[in-house]
C-alpha cells in the first residue's frame, strides 16, 4: 500500500481517503463520491479495529459483507481498495497508542472508554500506510472527526480533513452499518432522534443560547414523541467539545445524542451556528431590570 | 520544513535526520557524520522538549547555546538545521500523547514516569514535520532508542533508525550535554560506570546467563570501585527490555546503568552477545549434581 502510494504521489497525483469498517452502505458512498472529486486516486481501507471495542461490544458479531463491500467500492469509483489483516495493523502482544486525553472522555467516551484513543491509534497507523493528501470521515461520527482533526493538528499529519454530510433515510434516521441490526419497527420508532435534533435547532434559532434549558428542551421533545432509551442529548461547542455555561453569538453549536433501539446504540448529531441577534435584542435587558 | 523536505523528497534525494536537544557534543557530531554517510541530505532538530521533563527536573536549566550549536552543526556537515518554538509542536492547551505502555515503566520510566510518552509524542511530530527516510539516534539512550523502534514499528513509518554508538571520555564516561554540569573530580570518579558495564560483559562471557548474578557481579563492583549513589542496574533483553530469569544463547542482552553523581543523573549501557556454549559445558551438570 504504502509503495503504491508513494509511487501516485511521486507523479504529482493526489490521495484521497476514505477508512471504513465495512459494511458499506449509502453514507459510506457519499463520503467516495466526495473523495472523487476532491483529488485523482481513491483509496477505501476496510478494517474492523479491534481497539476500538469494548470487551462487551460487538467486535465478533460486527457486520462484515467483504465481497459485497468490494462490488460497491468498484461501483462507487474506487481506485484501490485497501484491507490489512489484523496482524497487519497489530503486530505485537502490545501497541503504542494515541492518548487523546479528556477528548475521549466525554459524551460517547463516558460508555466506551476505548473508543476514541483506539479510533486514533488505527487511524495513525492507516495514514502512514495510505500517505494519503486528503481523508474523509462522516459528520454521523462527529466525535471522531472532531478527534481525528486534533489528531492531525497536535501530530503535524500533512493532511486535509473533511466531514461528509449525514445521509438519512426517509424517516429522518442517521444511515449506519449497526441499521443492520433494527427491525422495520425499530427503524420507524428510532426517527424521534432526527425530530429532537431538528427540536434542538428551533430552540436555538429562537434565541436560546442556555446550554441547560437547549439540553431540557431536546430531552423533553425526546421523551414526549419516542420511548427509545436515551444515552446523552448534549449541546456542546462543535470546535472543541466544551461545554460552556452560554453559547456565543455566531458560535458553531453541535447538537448530539445517543439512544438505544434494543441493544442497538445509535448516534446522530447536527451542527448549529448561535444567531447574531436573538429575537428579543430590541430591548435592554438590564434596563428593564434596573428600571421596574 | 516540510515544504523544504517533500521537495528534497521530490527529486528521489534521501533525508537523515538527527533529533536533539543542543547542547551538542562529541556523541551528536559522530551522529551527523554517520546521517551524512546515509544519506544526501541532513536535518538536525535542536528542541529542547518541555513533555518529557518533570515538573522536578531541569527543563530550565538545561543547557542551551544555539549559537554555539549553529557552528557545531554547519562544521559538522548539516543541511538544515531546524529549529521550532514551544507554540509550533504544542499550540493548543492539552496535546494528544503516545502511550508507550509498559516499556515507559521500567529502568528510567520508574523515576522518570514522564520521559518516554513525551519523547515518543515528540519524535512523532518531528518526523512528520521532517519527512526523513532515516533518522539517528545515540546508543547512549538505549531505552529510548528502543522505545522509538518500537514506534516506528507500530505506528508504521516508514523510516529506518539507527542507534550511533556511544562515545566516551578518555575514562570510559560517555559523553552527555548533562556532562557540563560536573567538575574534573565528579567525571573522574563517575569512570566506575563504564568498568562495571566491562564487568558485567566480562561476566557473561565467562558464561552466566542468570540475570539475578549478573547483577549482583555488577552491582558488586560498581560499590567495591567507586561511591556515586545508584539509581539501577539491570540486565535485560535488548529486544524489548524484558527481564527472564535467564538468558539464552546467542540472545543480546543490554546492561544499563543510572547513577547520580551529586544531582546529575548520569545513564549509560552497553550490548553483549550471549556465548553459544558455557565455558563448563562439556560437563553435563545434571549429572554431577545427581552423581554427587
Amino acid at each position: 500500500m504504502t509503495a503504491l502510494s508513494e509511487n501516485i504521489r511521486s507523479k504529482g497525483k493526489r490521495i484521497a481517503f476514505v477508512p471504513t469498517m465495512g459494511a458499506l452502505h449509502k453514507g459510506h458512498l457519499s463520503l467516495i463520491s466526495i473523495a472523487k472529486e476532491k483529488a485523482d486516486i481513491v483509496v477505501v481501507s476496510i478494517y474492523v479495529n479491534p481497539l476500538q471495542f469494548a470487551p462487551n461490544e460487538d467486535f465478533a458479531t460486527y457486520p462484515r459483507d467483504i465481497e459485497g463491500d468490494t462490488v460497491k467500492c468498484e461501483n462507487a469509483g474506487c481506485d484501490i481498495l485497501f484491507v490489512p489483516g489484523n496482524t497487519d495493523l497489530y503486530p505485537e502482544k502490545e501497541s503504542f497508542r494515541i492518548d487523546v486525553g479528556e477528548m475521549g472522555k466525554v459524551l460517547d467516551g463516558i460508555t466506551r472508554p476505548h473508543f476514541f484513543g483506539g479510533v486514533a491509534t488505527v487511524v495513525a497507523k492507516l495514514f502512514h500506510l495510505v500517505r494519503p493528501h486528503i481523508a474523509i470521515f462522516g459528520q454521523k461520527d462527529l466525535q471522531q472527526g472532531i478527534v481525528i482533526k486534533k489528531l492531525v493538528r497536535d501530530f503535524k499529519f500533512n493532511i486535509n480533513i473533511i466531514l461528509g454530510p449525514i445521509i438519512r433515510e426517509g424517516n429522518g434516521l442517521a444511515m449506519s452499518s449497526r441499521n443492520e441490526y433494527l427491525s422495520q419497527h425499530d427503524r420507524d420508532r428510532a426517527g424521534v432522534i432526527f425530530t429532537t435534533l431538528q427540536h434542538g435547532v428551533k430552540t436555538i434559532m429562537a434565541g436560546e443560547r442556555d446550554r441547560k434549558i437547549i439540553n431540557a428542551e431536546m430531552i423533553k421533545h425526546f421523551r414526549s414523541y419516542g420511548d427509545l432509551n436515551l444515552d446523552y442529548i448534549q449541546a456542546v461547542a462543535a470546535l472543541d467539545l466544551e461545554t460552556p455555561d452560554a453559547f456565543l453569538p455566531g458560535e458553531e453549536i453541535a447538537l448530539l445524542i445517543a439512544a438505544y433501539s434494543g441493544k442497538t446504540r445509535l448516534i446522530d448529531n447536527t451542527i448549529v451556528k448561535v444567531p447574531e441577534h436573538k429575537l428579543d435584542d430590541k430591548t435592554d435587558d438590564r434596563f428593564i431590570e434596573l428600571g421596574e
